[in-house]
């Protein structure tokens, strides 16, 4: 499978990493925003002792056709901003070239128009593309609905300077229809980030949580959604509709 | 819904305890093994400032059919012993009343008998009827098919002179194909009962735990059990049947 | 040791179970509120299959004079109410009686009292004589002491229905000079009582964790009272006090 | 205070980040294993926009007593291997530069050696400097007196590929007179480093646990090991030793 990343901040980076480790992916090239191409690889920019080819491109000097007749990719990941989809959208949906966007923040005129791409092409968009948030997300939708009298709160312990509520915790919320109150929000030092679903039976008590290490985890959401997607109809997907057959096909 | 309970050792207590504060059940008997009916009701017996009438019979000294006679029932619950399905399988299975049997420990025999009187009735039996743990298990099932490279260690606490090693840890390394090397067995003071299910990914970690308070949580398994069994067809049930659908409608 | 009990009520009730369990403990009689004298001893009441004599005594028509003639002790302890100790307080300091009193608020009038009687006696108060908490506490001082610049949180989880926030994580914010905002209160289900001290230090995070099981906990303590005033001269103490000589005897 | 590091790999370097974040701190050189001095600053190498002068000098080609005689010291910190001391310590004593060495394991010669040189300068010796494990160790062997009939159980998570048993906790382990028995190993994904110090007692649980977020928390041991030696006396130190005056504190 071949592979095209957009975006080289810090977590495109740490997906980048996370790709060149997997032997059955073929990563093409990077595209980030600067003025200029960059001389070295992507693995030497990583400092991952490789002799991956990929290089990297600066968005602003490309001929983005050019480089897809060069170097054709399968898919485009995209962990750059609301705009990089203008540079690949209408020519991978015109070549049925899978969209993976990771973008945080679209504006409603962005999301119909990715949907609209999803007529012509598959296209997989998740704001948070962590695996494990995602599966505790849906499970606790699931436990809710089983024992829909139970008290649930959700506790989210972040570094200290971040600013308050976690987006993530908030959208779990949401997902259960809690108010904002029943999010206890913990900062402290370096906590890279934890977010635990409790639920309060009167005799027991479930605890899901999930404990970010670094960064890379979106590497592993994006593995993930890279396989599959593979069977997938043209069609506007998110990590619910990813993860949803999983749980259909239950015990 | 009309209910009668055999078995009054621990659980058996602790479930009719939860019973008699559902204003939509109708507890209305309780036997247990012993020479001579008891002079208290169940609520005096428990202590629970209550004017509920249902009384407790010795199962030596009973005509079941009689007790029937006067106080039908539409469920009856089990925590007695493997014998108990003597005294009112045959009866039950007739009539079509429902069957719930939280035993342990079945013979083979018995577990087909068990079947035999799910061609007439509702029979559900379930060896450990917490609801929160048979949710963990599914739900672990679904993320190790989500992630199957992801390591999984379970870790279960409980009172110091438990012997090892808990036999809900084994059933969740069973269901989950992983050797009794995986479960870590902690032994120390008081404590009721923790199981935990760790799934490592190599850049998050996603726990699955469940914390037991009190027998009483038994209580709340038979609460969902009597729910969820209303609008089944006669057949033989466990939880993972019952809770199935809350799965496969997720999302 | 000769042990006298003032209070009868939930956690009276545990400490006694706590007290007759310990062979080198005599519990000589208990002293509650209420009209007439018990038929029964503390170890039928309490359901404890024990031939111990202690009987239970109801304060309004005992000659407490009369009762320790005939059943002499070495020491009071009492969970009864501020109350209590006008009936004892006057004759234990008389007398070289030690008194562990557990009464949570005393009017400044009564510790003033207590002190008082300290000129005569051992009075030891605790308005939280768990062991554990009162442990925490101290070493989450010091670890503060050590690194001045954590970030410290405190987070309390407790059964829905308790009310903000919890007294114990009251004292301890205050014993860290943290403003109210660092506690976060969860309230869920039939969570018994959970306190969490978190140090978030910019690289590692230390969690002094205390989960209650039962209200024996206070049992517990109280046999470290017992324990550590047996060597201790005339005086006023605390908890504080008596575990004070374990930290400065570290290492 | 003036402050030359040896060592420069993964947990030198780690460190090297952590000192030059401080602004009270000035660190003048590292010196590494290497056949040729680095071109770039430390700063440079750790991509540290800062313009800190600080250089890299490399063990096989460098006069140490010149670069002493141009840039001094107050203190050597060491993080390089057994043979590091070979280089520093005679001159370190004879000049009364404080040695602050974080090796993990001394031939029992090169002991008896730091403590000669201990003689005539301070010298801090610790196998694992991070500030809360120590913390840890020492909190959990005063609990263990102050309630000695509680059962402990130390439990550590880490990385998959992590050969068993932690060392950390072992020298738990033995601290608290455990046999490794009690030491649960939980091995799963990417988990940088947990220990968790489990006191059972019957009726309350209470936890010690420290995280790992990452390497840098060496940085923040060897910080308190900075403002530690200042007011001491020439002598042998370690992390208890200087940790024991806050606990002696205490209250």
């Amino acid at each position: 499978m071949k592979i095209g990343l957009f975006g080289f901040g810090k977590t495109g980076r740490a997906v980048a990493s996370v790709l060149l480790q997997e032997q059955e992916l073929d990563l093409q090239w990077v595209i980030r925003r600067s003025q200029q191409a960059d001389t070295q690889t992507v693995a030497e920019q990583l400092s991952i002792g490789s002799a991956h080819p990929a290089r990297i491109y600066a968005q602003d000097t490309l001929s983005f056709i050019d480089l897809l007749q060069q170097q054709p990719v399968d898919v485009i990941i995209d962990f750059s901003s609301e705009h990089g989809i203008d540079t690949y959208g209408e020519i991978a949906a015109k070549r049925g070239i899978a969209i993976i966007s990771a973008i945080s923040h679209y504006s409603e005129e962005k999301i119909a128009y990715l949907k609209k791409l999803a007529q012509h092409t598959v296209v997989m968009h998740s704001p948070n593309i962590t695996l494990g948030v995602n599966f505790l997300m849906m499970a606790a939708k699931i436990l809710q609905k089983i024992a829909p009298a139970t008290d649930i709160e959700i506790i989210e312990e972040h570094f200290k300077d971040k600013p308050e509520i976690s987006g993530t915790a908030k959208v779990i919320a949401d997902g259960l229809d809690l108010p904002q109150d029943n999010i206890k929000t913990v900062r402290a030092g370096g906590i890279i980030g934890v977010h635990e679903i409790l639920f309060g039976f009167p005799y027991q008590t479930v605890r899901l949580k999930h404990e970010s290490i670094a960064r890379e985890a979106f590497g592993t959401g994006i593995l993930f959604a890279l396989k599959n997607i593979r069977d997938k109809h043209n069609g506007f997907y998110d990590m619910e509709s990813l993860l949803k057959p999983y749980f259909q096909a239950a015990a």
